[in-house]
């Protein structure tokens, strides 16, 4: 419905003005009656939806699909799209119009307690799957918010912790996957977070809020606090908060009446966010369905698929998996009765139902194997039972294979509080160890939010990530162990050998008040590319039943502007017996930089199915994004001219293909010079180097004793390189006056 | 001599204090005859005497001792002491009245130019070597030059780089081994270098020069600059850089006389810069001893017996050393023959004679052994010489042992540039790849001032790092290989396998004009140890032909305040069959802390020589800053109250004794609070805690639902612990006023 909003704005007092911007309770928008503008409702999400009925304990049941650290590991933008439709289905079921998501904050510690509920390490993959979600969401008339901007990358002291953050890390790293879910995804509402950012709190931040956000990257939705991040109302409002949730008990409104009466905030200022929220709060009224319902049983079908295309094999030896449905299988560890499915905090779903691995199991094997199940370990605390690991080793011993379901439970992960260690809980490794040694075909289920330290790898033949699976996620692991499913799923981050080899080790959770990202960009694969440290398991990384094999790379242009593109194309076969989806990731390096980059950076990826023999040919278009750096200098992007590898690989580690191109920038930075510039700055420009060699050239004919000849200008200049301009004077015996050098540094800077 | 500087000064024109204030020319002070103030002489320096003379390629030759990262391998007061004085002799012998040197800079990566003069990668251990050095050298009545103040860590844009480093590393790490030397050593003279620290040149660093120099440290001498590393005169002296050099052509001068006579220079300023020249000048004269002479043949043994208990031997499979003067050894390399015993720039001595060790060994072995040499490598290049090594091999191969000299050719290693990469030239590495593979009793020799990588270590028995061995290195090489001298040199600086596990590696050598030390106090083992990153050889590691066993580990106190000291004891015994020396280690590890701390500092070292089966008790005392961190709230060193651990050992990764004593500090720290402090930051406090327990009380009184009980104020302190103050607004529904929170506040900061 088309609205005059402006004249509706004309209308509005200024109480009824800043009545908007701030919530009505925990969840709605105010109402204005008088006028017509409805209330909207926000629910927390984003791996399914929370709706909260008052005075009750669980909020409304819905479809708890796997959390955001699962999905992101299918790399499938197509699957996550169908996720998010099926999300936004119930939305409109239950009458909410925006669902708080998707979160893609940067994975920057394993530590993280939410890093359960964000993608990936890397920014381009999350803002693609982002994109996806929001996208699909939205396609269904419900809105979404893209969480927490910006930096919110710790739980510890996260109200207050200021997140200290160079700027081209903060642009490369920690907004570069918010700009691109902004630019192409287009969420109707961005949450700001909670934390600061180099010393102002995201709320408050104008630079990040209107700077970046709004004027910059185009975003034409409001901005929503994070619950309760609000600190000073007029500030926040001034630098582009739109919106103050929840409720402020009229403190908030009253502060910004108060400031535009007494002339400290411009009306015109509340204006613009008013007509923010007032677009939004239409649209979302527009869009609504009332009357939408939805098949569980479908979804629950769904949040099992999505599970199975997202977990990832991790090891695989003698292809122990898939298992036949044959002899006696020992399912050990309590998560295979009770599973960890998802993790706490707003995000926590009330399922509408729950699958465990162990039913599923027995349900796919249907009596051809003979499946005994053994606690292991108990599920309160962390301490060692050996009653239950004797029982565990004595069903192993006696069994064909066991499988080991361990992880982290849930106490270990959850908003609010990040973990401490890296380690799972004693109990858990014990068994495995124990087990192990008993039964050399053992299997391990992980269920964890994010990585582990892995002690026994080399004791255990399989090892099957399924992360957090969702209400159905019992059933996706039955699938992949026996072969239902193919796995597919591939790693959005690093797994270290130990956390103490992870970048930010050393800067976290920081000290006082205050995190320094002094890992700069060099973050997940960045970091272990560079300083050569073998991770457990690379990011990118995943196994298959199948084989595929890469030929063939071929680009469409070897030299370009960074005004152009680059089409890509690879060959990829299924080489082995059985079908199976390959996620093929491209990878760009800068071959030589005057900053240091990583050795190499995700620019592109898509997820295929082949059949047996079956080949396909992949195509990736590349562009400036792909090749530039932010350039702190001109506050940009950029590419420095020259070469470029474009490595198509398996994973971060496992590159198969690689071509070289030209990039060639179509902008120049003007250099200053001042009297402390080497001389070795003048020579790397050929207009420069001469007026440096006439300069030093006449000197030497000063300074030349008698009877001796001049020296040759260019030996001399390569030991007077590295010396300051100024330098000239004192080179010169005075010959040289600091007049004249005031004259060279005008023609230089000229 | 007495004298009345004061006086003195108030009859100088302002023209004659500008004069003294830079050079004469390369080397000399400028004289005023008028006022019998003489001229001085300073000359390079630290490793021996490089004395200029006009108009000749050579410098006047000088005994040349090994090089300072070969001296600190000792990790001998006493032995650099004997050193120091030969030194000075020879500066008396030489009217040299100041030699510039000792240079402590620490080595942050093992890429920078200048390493081979720097001691070590640990503040302590360059302090106390600088102290025994400077001590040494002024007790002769020769001056020293500590340089360069600070953090010149690396040659690359040495001029105008700035060392971006925040408070407590430059504190911890680049500034107290200066404060050390400073304090204990009172050098005559301290050397400000080229580079900008945190933006501001050194030569005008006030922080630098006055305030931490001059005020907080104590220091009477004068501060020269490094040759060349004034830019603005006024600027410089106002800052406190007594002394500009080399001569300024008048510039510099004119400069001070302009800016005192328009006002800009207050002429007290100028005074004060007087005084401290002339009263080191003075100094200088009063202690010349003209006539002296020194014998250059014991001058030469010195530094034979210096690098022989210098050098590390840091491999010694199946015990191949000591060699026995029997069967053919080949001695393969051209640095047998033509060592590689210094380094380049202005440190670079003219030797009185140059030892080989080629010959030496010859000397040694008697006509025993039977001795063939071959050249391995060109010395030129880094290009492979098949012929060469095929020659060598053969050589090898009908010898009953191979001894490889090896390492970094002159041309790696200079002032005025940084390595590249830590590799060492193709054709070395090749050579012990190929000889290895057809002698299996290979020992390679190395010669270089600073780390390598070492690809085939697996692949020979023997390693002796020799580093720079001084012009008697040769035979010090020759007495360790065949036991006349048992190796008692041990690491002062960590080996990494790779050059990307250097700790600086991510921020080396900076962008742009600017370097960042992004890794902070974690420099060196305080890295590899926080990181757990095997190094290759770790910090303090060394061999010996006999075997040490540590026991009796006692402390006179188990509990002290900050005020107090405590004495440590430990029992040292030789376990071998021959007299070596041991030197025992003593690291801290404060076993909590709120900062990120190191996992353990060196506080302490002791060398002892130890005949075989005796024993020692060896003591160290430790007092406030052997536990102390730089506090930068307080801006002073700060023990936090708590445990520690003191831990004696063989090397940093070899400890074998351990105590635990408490600490308790007498400073205590006022919080401030404000509305963004979290709850948790007031549970710190007994008092703090009762008044916000108290807060929430009253809150769940007013916020209880009817009907219900109100709900336990520990129960609800635990889920709302990380929430800012400013959310009790939120949390009480508004009950809890900004009006009142202020309140809080205020009782709060009283």
């Amino acid at each position: 419905m088309e609205r005059d909003i402006k004249s509706l704005i004309a209308q509005m007092t200024l109480e009824e003005k800043a009545s908007l911007c701030s919530g009505l309770d925990n969840w709605h928008t105010k109402p204005i009656e008088r006028l017509g503008i409805p209330s909207i409702k926000m629910s927390d999400g984003p791996h399914g939806l929370r709706k909260e009925v008052p005075n009750q304990r669980n909020s409304v049941p819905s479809t708890c699909f796997p959390t955001a650290v699962t999905t992101a590991s299918s790399w499938d933008r197509e699957l996550i799209k169908q996720m998010g439709q099926a999300i936004a289905q119930e939305c409109q079921a239950e009458e909410v119009d925006i669902i708080l998501g998707p979160a893609i904050n940067i994975k920057r510690s394993p530590l993280c307690g939410r890093n359960f509920e964000y993608f990936s390490e890397d920014p381009y993959l999350s803002s693609q799957l982002a994109t996806a979600y929001i996208q699909a969401v939205q396609s269904m008339g419900v809105g979404t918010s893209l969480k927490h901007y910006a930096a919110n990358n710790q739980e510890y002291r996260r109200f207050t912790i200021d997140e200290t953050i160079d700027e081209r890390t903060l642009r490369e790293i920690y907004l570069s996957n918010f700009e691109g879910a902004v630019k192409e995804g287009k969420p109707w509402t961005v949450m700001c977070s909670y934390n600061r950012v180099n010393g102002i709190l995201a709320s408050e931040n104008k630079y990040l809020l209107t700077e970046i956000l709004k004027e910059e990257w185009g975003f034409e939705g409001f901005v929503v606090s994070d619950w309760g991040a609000v600190d000073e109302r007029v500030d926040a409002l001034e630098a582009g908060l739109d919106l103050e949730m929840p409720s402020s008990y009229g403190i908030g409104d009253q502060k910004i009446i108060e400031a535009v009466k007494i002339g400290k905030l411009d009306e015109k200022e509340l204006d613009q966010t008013v007509e923010r929220l007032l677009k939004i709060i239409f649209k979302a009224v527009d869009n609504r369905n009332r009357g939408t319902t939805y098949d569980k049983q479908a979804h629950h079908k769904l949040a099992r698929k999505i599970a199975g295309e997202s977990m990832v094999l991790l090891k695989n030896q003698d292809n122990i998996l898939p298992l036949k449905k044959e002899g006696t299988i020992a399912i050990i560890g309590a998560f295979a009765k009770k599973p960890r499915y998802q993790g706490g905090g707003s995000s926590h779903v009330n399922p509408t139902k729950l699958d465990n691995a162990l039913e599923e199991i027995e349900k796919l094997v249907q009596g051809k194997a003979k499946i005994i199940y053994e606690e292991g370990y108990n599920l309160d605390n962390d301490e060692m039972n050996q009653e239950l690991i004797d029982k565990a080793k004595e069903t192993a011993k006696k069994s064909n294979v066991a499988i080991i379901f361990a992880g982290l439970p849930d106490r270990y992960e959850s908003e609010g509080y990040d973990r401490k260690h890296m380690k799972m809980p004693e109990n858990h490794n014990k068994l495995i160890e124990e087990v192990s040694k008993v039964q050399p075909n053992t299997i391990v289920v992980l269920s964890n939010g994010a990585p582990v330290e892995i002690p026994w790898i080399d004791k255990v033949k399989g090892l099957l990530e399924s992360y957090l699976g969702g209400q159905a996620g019992g059933g996706a692991v039955a699938d992949i162990l026996f072969g239902e499913v193919n796995p597919s799923g591939k790693l959005a981050e690093t797994f270290p050998k130990k956390l103490s080899h992870n970048p930010s080790y050393l800067n976290f959770p920081g000290e006082g008040n205050k995190v320094e990202y002094r890992e700069g960009v060099f973050v997940g694969y960045r970091y272990y590319d560079k300083k050569e440290i073998e991770p457990l398991f690379p990011f990118g990384y995943g196994l298959s039943y199948t084989t595929f094999e890469y030929t063939d790379i071929s680009v469409d242009k070897k030299e370009i502007t960074d005004k152009e593109t680059i089409e890509v194309k690879v060959k990829v076969k299924n080489t082995g017996k059985v079908k199976g989806k390959e996620i093929v990731q491209l990878y760009v390096r800068d071959v030589e930089s005057k900053v240091n980059r990583p050795e190499k950076e995700l620019k592109g990826f898509e997820k295929i199915e082949l059949e047996p023999g079956e080949e396909k040919t992949v195509t990736f278009k590349l562009d400036k994004r792909s090749f530039a750096y932010y350039n702190t200098e001109i506050r940009d992007w950029y590419v420095e001219s020259g070469e470029f590898e474009i490595l198509v690989g398996k994973s971060s580690k496992e590159i198969e293909l690689k071509e070289t191109v030209k990039v060639n920038s179509t902008v120049t930075i003007k250099k200053k010079y001042d009297r402390n510039s080497l001389v070795r700055d003048l020579l790397e420009d050929a207009k420069t180097e001469k007026i440096i060699l006439d300069v030093v050239d006449s000197i030497l004919e000063k300074i030349k004793e008698p009877g001796k000849e001049k020296e040759d200008v260019n030996d001399v200049i390569k030991w007077i390189m590295d010396m300051p301009l100024r330098g000239l004077v004192s080179f010169s015996k005075g010959n040289f006056t600091d007049e004249m050098l005031q004259k060279l540094l005008e023609v230089l800077n000229k």
